[in-house]
């Protein structure tokens, strides 16, 4: 059955799930109007999501719902910010009540868990296609940037990686991954807490969306240095890891994309600080090399030897 | 030639036109980082353009970024607020440098008109979408909403409607439209400096994008009201008007949508003023007709009959 937009903006995204002080007008006129705090500074980031380049035609909408918030609170997260706001651009071939129940549902359950109000959007036809941006806020000078990293920080990494990847690559091969690799494909979890627990400590921060070498070599690039990283340190699920000796591939945990942890360096003399604060934080954490003067990427496996590695992460346009 | 997602930010939109003292960080972080007013309410609105459902494949690309801003501010124009950042989610097919120059050429055009500096945004692959998100101010309280209009308002409308819709109803008969409806069509002036010469004056506005009935209509059913509108006093250009004439139809004006002028209501008190602000602005305006207790739309012609006609307005997905 077809709905007309206005019937959709009313059933869909009029009830609001969170409902913030600072939300003036939500939904619903020609543009929302929100009264901005004092004193701080705000923190703005999109992405978008298209069918069959970023998720499978027939993927569960609710997940989507989920994960197309997920990615945009992951920027947040990646820049010490705290959310607050979330506009929606959904592009749809037609307009499925039960999909859309189903992707909101996910959608508004994310975020409520961070007191995020969706404010505004637009609904078109068309192809599959979702775009979210997400409005955040950060004390000034508080911001984790890209580049302020220094030769000799230490670098860290949240959580576990390569887990979307080693997903992916089974549903490729016609395998069906575990409950754990799915859900860090499907529904991958912002590290909101870990992001504010880096203010005033980390130099420099990023999400791992591309590849950790791929983001990590952004840090690298946008500071004007190098890293040194060891093999040995990276932080692997089980399966991940069991990957990794089986094929002595290690282009999973290096390379692959959709793990939305965050890489940060800190100068040596605040690195008991995060791990006091990041031991306590679910997902932990992990030191994996360090920052150095020469530029590139340098990756050293258990017994000191260099690994030669693509340093390249997921791209949407590959050069021709 | 084929460029990378790196390649194209850096080709494209790093480059800065206007640059804003309130933007810290633009394109090329995980997000934008913003220093926010003092005392000031933001507005934010965000507006997809789809191929083949917004505009035909091979439109000129100068003019669609031309026209995918001015949609956007167009919305802010409707809210009274002052434009100042925006972001771009940008999904093309193929890299194409000349295409993306000409985008981005009218796009900056329009953005550095109104001091408008583009902070972000997001480039996939996929079906040709451009979603962008704009963001303005407003001081509290000024905004124009669409709900407090009460009867006894006068409806004031700018410029002229329905040549858009002529434009594209020439196109569809195979013509050429001439070169002012054209620009109509393709590139749209939003009515900024009439959005903030209605404020402390209007009791509501909103833009007309979908037509004058349906976006009138969303006036009067927000505000529990209804209208009458005086056919002879809607503002024509010579074109529609020898179209109705010719025609005896009135349904461009009334449900054509792409117009992007204001449609706005004034309390009898302060037409006065609104006539003095609004008559030293290009494109001027006009007095159509006066909100009214019962809901529902009613058109009049000259000789005082009530013609029927059909509210619906341009809608994206159209019921079963």
């Amino acid at each position: 059955m077809g709905l007309s937009e206005f019937e959709l903006i009313e059933q869909f995204f009029l009830r609001p799930g969170c409902v913030r002080e600072d939300v003036l007008l939500g939904v619903g006129d020609d543009c929302a109007l929100l009264r901005i705090p004092a004193g701080e500074d705000m923190a703005v980031t999109v992405d978008t999501l298209v069918e069959t380049v970023h998720f499978h035609p027939g993927t569960d909408p609710e997940k989507l719902g989920h994960k197309s918030l997920a990615v945009n609170l992951s920027d947040l997260a990646a820049m010490g910010a705290v959310p607050a706001w979330v506009t929606l651009a959904l592009t749809l071939p037609v307009s499925d009540s039960a999909w859309l129940a189903a992707f909101m549902r996910g959608f508004s359950a994310l975020a409520n868990r961070h007191r995020v109000q969706l404010i505004g959007g637009d609904t078109t036809r068309g192809p599959l296609t979702i775009s979210v941006q997400a409005h955040g806020f950060v004390p000034p000078g508080k911001a984790l940037t890209r580049h302020s990293a220094r030769a000799g920080d230490r670098i860290g990494v949240t959580g576990t990686l390569g887990d979307a990847g080693l997903a992916l690559l089974q549903m490729a091969g016609g395998g069906v991954p575990g409950r754990w690799l799915r859900e860090r494909l499907e529904t991958p979890m912002p590290r909101l807490a870990s992001g504010l627990a880096l203010r005033d400590l980390a130099s420099a921060a990023i999400d791992i969306s591309d590849g950790l070498l791929a983001d990590l070599g952004h840090i690298c690039r946008r500071s004007g240095a190098g890293a040194r990283v060891e093999l040995p340190k990276l932080p692997l699920s089980q399966e991940v890891e069991m990957h990794v000796k089986k094929s002595g591939d290690w282009s999973l945990p290096l390379t692959a994309g959709d793990d939305y942890e965050l890489c940060f360096t800190v100068p040596p003399e605040f690195c008991a600080r995060i791990e006091e604060r990041l031991d306590r934080i679910e997902g932990g954490f992990a030191w994996i090399g360090v920052i150095e003067k020469d530029e590139g990427m340098r990756c050293f496996a258990a017994d000191g030897r260099q690994i030669e590695t693509s340093q390249s992460g997921y791209q949407h346009f590959q050069s021709a």
